[in-house]
């Protein structure tokens, strides 16, 4: 199943992908729901967020390409977690498909993507194990964590260097059949491929995750996960379009804009 | 006014405090509410944390007193925040005034409290001054930011070190008015003062965050920010009861109990 969310008239809605078309669907993935008679062209549609989330957890450093590659050129032994330690991000900063990723005027010139699987919770789980724990997820959809490379760095937190509003486009699709071990992600901006990499080569792997925070945390309907990203990201700047494709569930694309400097 | 939230035959009902009785309100600190003519004593209530919070953010270290104390008994130059960076909690963590404090059964022995002002946001606010900072606040309540060291300090994030379930509670009251100037924080276990502070004493004020935060990312009502705590606690163990008090708007009282190690 491939659910949309998208706003008529200012509402929210959920619906069904099916070919071109969208077919309205009363209800939503986190519970009961039917079809309506209604159906829709998917060109042209509104794009919500596909769903509204309750916690957004990200994995962070997931990935061990790029950490490996860079530490083997310095002759150095790469620094990789050793453990599925969740990180913390906020909701302010999610954006649907089509909508623009904001740059702030004082923004560096560092304002970089990273395409990432997420993983939605549909069920509570508290102490599930590895072997269980896809039962709890209803689905998995793309998120574009945007970073600002300076702030990431500089700053204490990252509360700005990746929570500043607009910086976390999700979508455009949750799909709740989903081939881990097939999928590739891909980015492109304006059209050109400039990173691909095999979704499955996590450090620490869905079941991994979510078993283990929810050893000491209970998972929620609506919680979701972003499980990082790999390789290294080119800097984006006013005009450009990315695009986030994960095989098999869909294409996240985003303009960028880049806020201009108060006289 | 002192709002409190409570429930009765599992709904979530609000109140304002008057004495030692509570009149029910129709409504929230939210939005539109008025009092019905329902009164109840405030004796025997089951309380509930005091509103769904939206966004859980913490300011972490924000008080210099424990820093600076413990790097001039070491000749050190003590590290404090230089800007007001803000981090990101979980909301699985709250529970409510009375409710216990459920350590697990592998955590270390080295579980603390920590007594914190909450500042609760009513108003959606982007890019404020500090001088109209606390137009979008709409009270303060209570927080104990119960941390298992080894696990804050040992794991790559802080996610269970102080997010495990239980590990937030907040509460009793939500007070809107509120003179931080005047305020004092106080932790007592089992009846003992272990701790007491000016609560006015942050390194970065109330104002401060609020209006850094939203030059980046936009607050919405229901957000909330925990803004630090000084001194050093001591370790909570089974049949501790751990009270926070913050002087002009109540004690935060919660029970302590250690998960037994399964066989």
């Amino acid at each position: 199943m491939k659910w949309v969310r998208f706003a008529v008239d200012g509402e929210a809605r959920y619906g069904f992908v099916e070919g071109n078309e969208v077919i309205e669907v009363e209800g939503s993935p986190f519970g009961e729901y039917q079809k309506t008679g209604n159906t829709r062209p998917l060109e042209g549609l509104k794009y919500l967020i596909p769903f509204e989330p309750k916690q957004f957890y990200a994995a962070g450093l997931n990935y061990g390409g790029h950490a490996i590659a860079k530490a083997n050129a310095q002759g150095e032994l790469p620094k990789l977690p050793t453990q599925a330690d969740i990180g913390y991000r906020g909701n302010n900063s999610l954006i649907p498909h089509d909508a623009a990723i904001c740059i702030p005027h004082d923004a560096s010139e560092r304002v970089q993507y990273e395409g990432e699987l997420v993983v939605v919770i549909g069920k509570q789980a508290k102490r599930v194990s590895q072997e269980n724990a896809l039962d709890y997820v209803v689905g998995y959809t793309i998120g574009n964590d945007v970073s600002e490379r300076t702030w990431q760095k500089g700053d204490r937190t990252i509360w700005r260097g990746k929570n500043t509003d607009t910086f976390a486009p999700m979508g455009p699709f949750l799909v709740t059949d989903f081939d881990l071990g097939a999928a590739q992600t891909i980015v492109r901006v304006n059209g050109d491929e400039q990173l691909r990499f095999d979704t499955k080569d996590m450090l620490f792997g869905v079941r991994e995750f979510i078993s283990r925070m929810s050893q000491y945390m209970t998972l929620y309907p609506g919680d979701m996960i972003w499980m990082g990203t790999d390789g290294k990201g080119e800097n984006l700047g006013h005009g450009d379009v990315v695009e986030v494709e994960i095989t098999g569930i869909g294409t996240l694309r985003n303009p960028v804009i880049r806020e201009v400097a108060p006289e």
